[in-house]
């Protein structure tokens, strides 16, 4: 009997059926100081016991995007150990603080399955949520990923592919309870002046900074997300690939973007939820990441007048600065675009 | 008088000598996040409190291997700065769980002295031990290096050399307190579901995954050990040496591929003792480590019916997969084999 | 509107102001581990809560260091983001100890403006200080910059150039409280048997260790401090720059000689006060540095007959040992000095 994890192909998945994965993990202040030493973080809240407090929450919450790579490893044994490519995520809510000290655990839900034509591979959409030691749901999100078929005698299941919103409704995004309010956000200690008002439709903002990745660095952090795709730690087997290298998570560019955001939007504080993301080109050590955004919407949250949403895109390029925005071209993307992602930030107004 | 730590030689040792080593540490949940993302481990009860708290445990303990590292390096300054080869170890015991929060120091006693025939190196046995903040012993261990003789014209000391075991009996292995039980193992969410029951004498397991190892990793990882050891640190020196290149610590390969064993070994959860460890060949970054097991063994432990131990061979390779289970060779090792470690897990029954 | 922070200009600075500087950061275990990992320190109080607590203190201190680099990198945004160049340091003097959980805050008053006569840039001195949550001051320095003006057609400011230091005087460093007594050090522990007495004035002391610098060592070092400067980080834009590297933050040369200088100044375990520095040649990844000090003067505390004080000149050497003490050259430096630290070190009398 093999007793290593083989993952699961296209016909194990049926719709309803779901999983419960491994590993726990109780999330410290050592993994918040590690992902802040690999990604440059500086929004206040999440660098601040004393910040935190003062807006209500019982101190600094973890990085969103930390607990969104974390749920997100503990699937991938599961989900797409055998995946072909992964497709796309929706519907992506963060929806409860984590704080150092809180356990979590993550199960996902089989909502659609639909084989491709060639009977070869197929999709598979998962619901994925993230709960901590009080079973408080803290995340869920949508994702769906090409599987392999491992026996393709294995008839084709009746297509079943799930309705997904295209933008989460801001009614729907439920990060920030009545105990936290923005009143008394200093924007000072914050480090930019820049309020919702401030922020127009259809107004661009250039990061600026760059960051060059390292093998190290992705690495350090896929490990410390106990992500275990193999395309992320073995140079041996990456040799003989297609791309000669080991190919980085695309979750880290999307870190890597989020933290360089914070020059030009300083006080977006919490990510509230994901629209969209799509890695649009794989990025491989030693390539230098910059990012821009666009303020695509903004709305109110009702009974709240100290924060607002701005719905964000934010591009990363890579080797490539930013002053010309460069984005969606024709039938795709420009040269070096390497990641699109549509999401909605809180701030405060 | 030079102030700098000239390390000891070989004539500076005598049967019965203690020698309490520096730099006593906290181990802090920050040096579990850093251990976690150097070697990417997935065992439950290391990585959840709440999974640890529902055996028994105060908390998720440390890493076994974690612990025996730092004990390790507090001795280097003392014991192996002037070694010429650390030739073996033997009669490791992980005797009591170590929390984030303890305290660790080490003292080692020397158990033999052998000097060579060529009078200018010889043996030096030790027994190491680490100690909590209770002064309670955590883990104990006994080592041999061939130290330089500085001084040739000291005569030889009467040879010692200690007897050790060369397989720990399971009743010597005590590092399961009463008050943690296996009852409570929830195998699901520990992410494998193989029992001791599961696994057969004789049974070879491919760990599968590669990981590859960058400068950057490894002198992270003994820095955090406070392992002093200028091989894996100083490339200028390394340039003019045998090997051109930063030796790798040889702990690190150990600690590597116990990561690696999660996978078909997920629910080992403890190493009771080290009954082995044979460094084959050096590793250099670059290097990509894959990992195979044999059940060499399998004991109860008197009076436990929720676990029982297995007794391992684990086979470190370096760019090769192990689906061919490259060990022992005629006269030696096959090609590319790194490490050979042979040790007890405890297991849930 | 410009949303990223474009810095500041010669201009902008008045003889006066106040900076108040984002990002607060708690300092927690996680970022004492990482900078352990990062620069391999050894200095037993800070390494052990139980060493400490016998010393007095409510557990291990935060490396000095460590506390200068999180107040420093919140001075970067607001100071030097425009710099052309770090001309110096001085009267930097540890206030108090800070601790894990302790939240640092920074801020800095313009104390010093002097246009240089090409009207194109002009040096800035500041005075910085970082607090933590109870309002306590726990460092303080001056710095002066080399600042662009952007504008040239403002009028210069009149020259204001503040009296700084050259030497602390011994009775100004107040880092030790009346409850903290060096009694009860134990140096068999602290790994290093010479105490203040031991210490003779004009002596030279060998660090012997040397350390290889990483990209990812030094840019995870400055990410953790939350220091943006583009230079260590942006390699698609240092490519077409004057070195063609990544510029390794002088600063982490600092931490690096500090910690190979316990290798001989192993009881010297506070700095109690930095008189002068000065980065006397870049650093890129790939150097090995290595360290020597000489004893510059020694100084007892009043009322304090536990503790004394070293003055040291320290200076680090990139790839090329120390035996020879490279120092100052005629004229300047020799061949490979990097740094040199003019301190005041706190050790057990």
């Amino acid at each position: 009997m093999i007793k290593a994890n083989p993952g699961h192909f296209f016909e194990d998945f049926k719709v309803g059926q779901v999983l419960h994965h491994a590993t726990p993990k109780t999330v410290t202040t050592g993994d918040v100081a590690l992902y802040g030493a690999l990604f440059g973080g500086r929004f206040a809240v999440q660098s601040s016991d004393e910040f935190a407090r003062a807006l209500g929450h019982a101190g600094a919450p973890v990085d969103d995007l930390l607990t969104f790579h974390i749920v997100f490893g503990k699937t991938v044994p599961d989900i797409s150990l055998n995946a072909v490519a992964n497709l796309g995520y929706a519907d992506c809510r963060f929806l409860a603080p984590v704080y150092p000290g809180d356990t979590l655990e993550a199960c996902s839900e089989v909502i659609g399955l639909k084989q491709n034509s060639n009977g070869k591979t197929g999709i598979v959409y998962v619901r994925s949520r993230g709960f901590n030691q009080r079973s408080e749901c803290v995340l869920e999100y949508a994702r769906w990923v090409m599987m392999v078929k491992n026996d393709t005698s294995i008839p084709a299941p009746d297509p079943v592919v799930p309705e997904l919103p295209a933008i989460i409704e801001p009614a729907r995004l439920a990060g920030i309870s009545e105990a936290v309010s923005f009143k008394n956000y200093d924007i000072d200690l914050a480090g930019s002046p820049h309020k919702w008002k401030d922020y127009a439709i259809g107004e661009r903002i250039d990061h600026v900074d760059g960051m060059t990745i390292e093998e190290a660095d992705h690495m350090m952090a896929a490990r410390s997300f106990q992500n275990t795709a193999r395309v992320h730690f073995d140079q041996h087997q990456a040799a003989t690939g297609r791309f000669k290298r080991r190919l980085i998570y695309g979750g880290h560019i999307i870190s890597l973007a989020r933290a360089l955001s914070f020059n030009g939007l300083g006080n977006a504080c919490f990510v509230a939820g994901i629209n969209a993301g799509k890695h649009v080109a794989p990025c491989f050590a030693g390539d230098t990441i910059y990012a821009w955004s666009e303020i695509i919407a903004k709305a109110e949250l009702s009974a709240r007048s100290d924060l607002g949403l701005l719905r964000l895109k934010t591009f990363a390029v890579k080797n490539q600065t930013c002053e010309e925005f460069p984005g969606q071209a024709d039938e795709g993307y420009a040269r070096d675009v390497v990641l699109e992602i549509d999401y909605w930030v809180l701030i405060p107004r």
